[in-house]
Order: structure tokens, then C-alpha cells, then sequence
């Protein structure tokens, strides 16, 4: 009676790669044959970027509080939950240096479902968009699933990275390929700034440039400003905010994430900040991907948002993280090991070319034909058990050969300092390979 | 410089109706004017099904206990925390009556996001997907952002029901518009049971023969069972669990709430539950959409099922809403106002074509083109302070007229027993209108 399998009648776009590994997947099993090899040698997971240690206790007694109210319990407004929208509107508003009000407000289920809700909001099947590579791997499926297109636009890698510290201005934007890339159909350029895995926090030049690109071909310009809270220079500059192009703040959208301000980042809780008329269109779509984003967790924001000023809270983390960061470079420094020079955001990209690794090492099948940071990531976490990740995941497949990448591994410092301290122990015994 | 305007770029889709008001804006408008008119009469709100209270003291204490613990406040694995998973395998192993493995599920950020990721795990533009109507709002855009095609078979509406109480049975599917609606392209069917807004609990036979057209022409049959533990027979049939049609199991998709199930709306967590081959597209749709659920909420759910078994939680429920069921109807007896007997869920459906609204009464502007339902609204609103929900709203736009349901208004019942009791006192006023 039946005339085929129900699974045959999948998306095929969600078919793509079926069998072939996920990288969480292959990292993951390398974890598990290191731990099986040596049991008895704790393992360092600088690998996904989250936090090793709790939110703030103000954070979580926030929730508590919100929790214990009804009303924070049932369905939040599509648009979000009035509190933190108040809120937002106040941090914005003293962070951009200008009224921000309700209406240029969106509060999304995550940074994530903002940015797809940004893309739904705008995009139709055969629009463009430019994405920099490399990028936040979600950001082409969640564009793809509009049936927009992805034209990607190199940041250079620097050539002098392999011998040498770089900062995040040496990864320069290719504006050759910038303006080549776009359009008549382009409607969006997606920046990401600070920037991962680099770390890079694209300058005011940069920004203007691109800005004024959007502007003269009445683009969009989405900024993914996840780490907008850690930055390491005295100021981060911003489309929304930049002094030379004010016109450009029609057309930005800023996103933000309470995972990342407030190292929590299991709560989903993002926003998308920008011109009414746009923000419109997100609000519409976001209320038919997740109709309403939990209600608790986003009073719990609203209130952390008011106890973090009395605190100074992110001034005193961008601080902690600055130290963080002189614990774990220093490790390199030592190797003679180069990195891209943290200006922003909790990752820190190193370039192992100068690592000795044995050529005739044995990598397990899943990682043969791999590009070689799968192998570094391999050998370092089965022969030391310091987990990075391999960042040519960040690049399309016909980037990944030959791009520089493929010679550097991401490490995440989002862990507490004694944590940090015993993972830097450990990556000095590679002084032995250099 | 400026070549148009950026808010030009919009997705068309989202931009239907502008201008036109939604009907949660028109409902809540004529809330404001009766307060205006009456300030010192209290409103009913009985139109959003959201709960008049909190969720029961072990769920909130499952948050609080949640959100002590670091791990939960971090990213949750996008397949769902394992506790979560573990609570559902026991829970519909149980209430199945046949094992579920871990990868028959997949944990949601709500049940919408779950139907929205069953959409994208399987439909490509072109393809078709059948809905009945009256239908729940969301699936229509949530089906129609694939680019996939909504057809639409009707559950037909029971001619006495004018004149007196009909059953969810008396809801009869058009089975010759549904065999007329699956072609080639038809990849999924959608079925509500419990059904809102009719209260209508698929039975048997009306499952077997739409399970029997799924097998027959290579289906899904997508199941929102967000009501589940809301059922007032003695058993609850599901599309799952039919003795004469085991092979269907192979081609069902239940949708569960923990928002529904927890009285707890603002969660936003639901689940996904069916056979492994089905269940991986989405977890890749969803990975896509949401990336991961909020943690400490799952975590806290996870919690929830367990204390909920130990204190027969979900039977007390039922016993409780057979009884704020028996409370609200009485005055449409009564009244001699004839309504749906609800099988299942919260909502009740009473048909008010009996009620002499004065024919010259004065609506304002943006209901005067309404359906009958929308004037019936407005009118019980303002001149009683009794809000309900005018149904056509869950018809397509050419349904409305002469559907029946614009005689009817969708009362929610998910309020504590004492503001049930004062809400009836007012609606036995509308005595004088009978």
C-alpha cells in the first residue's frame, strides 16, 4: 500500500554533507579518544565559545525575580517585552549617542533568530547578499533559507602572519572584490564586528567605506555586534554611530546579544536596533519564526540591564577580559608563536605554522582529507589535550585550501582564570615542537 | 547621493496588510474604549489563551533550581538538553504505549518554532501542504516562508449548530475536498487535536482514514498536539498510537508544548517527537532557525515532567478544567446560547446567532467592513466588558463570509475559577438580548 519512505521527502537542502561529520562532531571524538588515551589528564576545552563559569549572581537573581511574577510566565508582546525594551532604549541611547525609541526595537529569540528574522524580514528568493570571509557559519544557511544568494568578500589574510603578530587592521577588506560583488539584486552587506574568529573591530575608515557603498546602492548594512560589550581600545566605533556619515543610520541594523553581555549564553535572548521603517519588517517576520521570545528570561535582561550600570559591570568584565587575554598570549609570545592581537570579542586567533608536527603522524579517516588545522586541531587535543578549532570552518569549502587559515587554530578565553592559567601550563609544553 | 530608500528593500510578504489592522490591534482597541466608557467596570479577558495564573509552584521551583547550576545557563546541545530528552522518551513511551528512542526527538523554542522547522526540514517552494480550516494563524506563513503552497479543506460547519449544542464530531472533515486537495506536490498533512478553536478531538475513524491517504500517497501527517493533557473523554486518540494503523507511526509528526502543558506560554519550549529518519531534518531545519533552545527553561521542563508524575499533575489538570468548563457553560444553557462541546484543549465555541445585537448599533470605523464575529466582538466588548475572539479570524480571507463561524465567538478558559465565576455574572446579562 505505501509508496515510498516519508524521509524521502526531505528538504533537500537539509541533505547536504549527510554523512560527513559536523566539525562539533569530529572535535567532539577527538575529546573522546584523548580522554580515553589519558584518563588521568584533565582536558582544556578552548574550543565553542562558552562561558566555563556562571552569569553575574545580579543576572541570575533576576530570573529568580521574574520567574515568581505570572505574568512574566506567559507570552511577551511579539515586539518584546515593554521592560527591555525600556532598557535597550536607554543603553542605546547613551551608547550610540542619540535617541534611540520603542519603535527602532526588536527583541529576537537570540542574535541569531534576529539575524534571520533581518533576512526574512527583507530578502526574496534570487536577492544577494555579501557576507566577509571568513564569517559566522549560520549566518549562509539562515540567508540560503530565504532563497537569497551569498556572494562572499575576502578579509585578507595578512602575509606577514606567519612570521608575526598582526592586528585586526591587517586583515584588510578586499574592496576590489567589495565593489565587484555588488549588484542590482544585493540588499544586504553583513559585517561582524569585533569580529570572530579574528577579533578584528572593523576601524571608522572601514566602516565609512563600506557605509557609503551602502548608501550610494541602497544597500542594508547588518552589523553583527554580538561582543559589542568587549571591546580592548578606548572606543568601539560603529555604523550606527560614526560622525562622518550620520545619514547611514537609515539604513544600519545593529544586533546584540544578552548570551554574550552577560555570559549566559544558554538564555537566547538577542535584538536588532534600527530605523523604524526597517525594524518593522523584522518585528513582522520574528513574530512568524518564534511569535514571542520566553517571557522570564527577558524581564530577567531588563533587570540585569538596570543592575549592571549600578555595577559598572561591563567596564569591570571588558577589564577582566583584558587580563585574561596577558595570561593566555603570553604563552605565545614565549612560543614565538604569532596571533592576530585581540581588538575585540573573547577569541584569539594563533598561527601554528612554525609547529613542528611529526609528518608522519597518524590522523584518524574522518580527518585525512581535511585541511591542515583539522590536523593541528587533532594532534594538539589527542597529543596535549588543549581543544581549538579549526577556523577554515568559517570559509566556503573552495576558500579553505591555500587561504592562510588553514594554518591557525581559534582558541575561546571565556573561561575563569584559574582555568586559563592550568590551559597556558599545558600549551607550553609545545615549546618542544616550535 | 541616496538612491531610494532602504525600508524599499522589505520582504513583499511581510508587507500584506499593512495599514490594515491585526486583530489582537482591534480587539485590544476596543478594550481601550470600554475601559474609556466604563472605567470602573472590570474587563473579562477571555480572547488570548494565555493563563490568568502562574504555573504550579514545582515548575517555577524547576526554574529556580535551573538557573543555579552554570551549565544550564550555557548553550543547550540543538538536538535539546538530555534531560529534556529523557523526560520526553519516558513520557510518550508511556503515553504511547510503544518505546521512543533519544533521536525520535527534538526539542523546540516553542511548538511554532517546531512546526516551522518541520516546514523547512521537508518543503522546497512548489510544494503543497494541506490545512484545515478553521486553522491555527501561525501555519499559513509558517508553511508559505518555504515557499510552499497552503490548500485548504474544510471542516465543515454543523448546520444545526445555530440551534442547538453540536460535538467535535459533528465538525465533519470534507473528505471528498481532501482527496481532491493531495496532487504530486503534496508532501504533508497538518491536523490540530485537540482542535482550536472548535474544542474538536479527532477520533478514530476520522484518523485512520486520514493516516490511510498519508501511507497511500507518500505523506506526513504533522499532528499539533499541543493540548494533549487536555482531553475530557476518557481517551485521547492520536495519530501515533492507532491500533488498526501501526505503519503510520512511520510518517507522524507529534508537536508538543511545554507552555500548553505547564500553563507557562512565555517558555517557549516545545518538542517534536517521531521516527528517527524524519526527526533529523528537523533538528537541521531547527539548528538553523534557533540554533539551541533556551537551557535553563529546558532544564527546568525536564524537572517539571518528573515532579509532575509524582503528583498526577496532569490528571488533576484535566479534573480541574471539566470543571471550569462546567462553571462557563452553564449560562450559555442558560441563555440558551448553543456552543461546541469541547472534547479537548481550553477554548470554548459558542454560537451566538440567537443574540439580538440592535441592528442600528454603531461600530467604529475599522469594524465596519468586518465579518458578523468582528461586530459581535466589538459589541460584547464595549457594552458588556466581555472580550472573546471573532473566528473567521482563522479562516482565509474568502472563507469568512458564510462560513458560520462569523455567527461564533472563541472563548479562552484558562482562567482561575473566581474570575470565571465573575465573567459569567456579566455574560447573564446578555439575557435581555436572547
Amino acid at each position: 500500500m505505501t509508496t515510498g519512505k516519508a524521509s524521502s521527502l526531505h528538504n533537500p537542502y537539509f541533505h547536504k554533507g549527510e554523512g560527513e561529520k559536523d566539525i562539533w562532531s569530529l572535535i567532539n571524538e577527538a575529546a573522546h579518544d584523548a580522554t580515553l588515551k589519558r584518563p588521568d589528564r584533565p582536558l582544556y576545552n578552548l574550543g565553542q565559545g562558552f562561558f566555563s563559569y556562571n552569569p553575574p549572581d545580579f543576572a541570575i537573581e533576576s530570573v529568580n525575580n521574574a520567574i515568581s511574577k505570572p505574568q512574566f510566565n506567559q507570552y511577551a508582546p511579539a515586539k518584546g517585552n515593554p521592560n527591555l525594551v525600556q532598557s535597550l532604549k536607554a543603553k542605546y541611547s547613551k551608547d550610540f549617542g542619540y535617541p534611540i525609541e520603542d519603535n527602532q526595537i526588536s527583541i529576537t529569540t537570540g542574535a541569531n533568530e534576529g539575524m534571520l528574522s533581518v533576512f526574512f524580514g527583507f530578502l526574496t528568493p534570487g536577492d544577494e547578499v555579501i557576507v566577509f570571509e571568513p564569517f559566522f557559519d549560520q549566518y549562509i544557511p539562515n540567508i540560503e533559507m530565504t532563497g537569497a544568494k551569498v556572494k562572499y568578500v575576502n578579509l585578507k589574510y595578512p602575509s606577514k602572519f606567519d612570521s608575526e603578530n598582526v592586528t585586526g587592521d591587517d586583515w584588510e577588506v578586499d574592496w576590489d572584490q567589495l565593489e565587484g560583488a555588488i549588484t542590482p539584486k544585493t540588499k544586504i552587506i553583513v559585517i561582524n564586528t569585533p569580529h570572530n574568529p579574528i577579533g578584528k573591530v572593523f576601524n571608522e575608515q572601514e566602516l565609512e567605506r563600506i557605509g557609503k557603498l551602502c548608501i550610494a546602492n541602497n544597500l542594508i548594512l547588518l552589523s553583527d555586534e554580538v561582543y559589542e560589550n568587549l571591546y580592548y581600545d578606548a572606543t568601539f566605533p560603529r555604523p550606527a554611530t560614526l560622525k562622518n556619515l550620520p545619514e547611514l543610520r537609515d539604513r544600519v541594523l545593529t544586533v546584540g546579544s544578552a548570551g554574550k553581555s552577560f555570559a549566559a549564553t544558554g538564555w537566547r535572548i538577542g535584538w536588532v536596533i534600527g530605523a523604524s521603517d526597517l525594524i518593522k519588517y523584522v518585528i513582522s517576520a520574528h513574530t512568524r519564526i518564534c511569535f514571542s521570545t520566553p517571557a522570564p528570561l527577558q524581564q530577567a535582561v531588563s533587570e540585569a540591564f538596570t543592575k549592571s550600570d549600578e555595577r559598572d559591570y561591563f567596564a569591570l568584565t571588558r577589564k577582566a577580559y583584558l587580563k585574561k587575554y596577558e595570561l593566555f598570549t603570553k604563552v605565545f609570545q614565549e612560543l614565538g608563536l604569532p596571533y592576530t592581537e585581540p581588538a575585540g570579542g573573547y577569541f584569539l586567533l594563533v598561527n601554528l605554522s612554525k609547529l613542528k608536527v611529526p609528518t608522519d603522524y597518524q590522523y584518524p579517516e574522518s580527518f585525512k582529507n581535511k585541511t591542515y588545522d583539522f590536523k593541528l586541531a587533532y594532534w594538539l587535543i589527542y597529543e596535549f589535550g588543549i581543544v581549538g578549532i579549526p577556523p577554515t570552518e568559517f570559509l566556503q569549502p573552495t576558500s579553505r585550501e591555500g587561504s592562510g587559515l588553514e594554518r591557525c587554530i581559534r582558541f575561546a578565553v571565556c573561561k575563569d582564570d584559574e582555568f586559563l592559567q592550568n590551559a597556558v601550563e599545558r600549551i607550553r609544553s609545545l615549546k618542544d615542537y616550535v
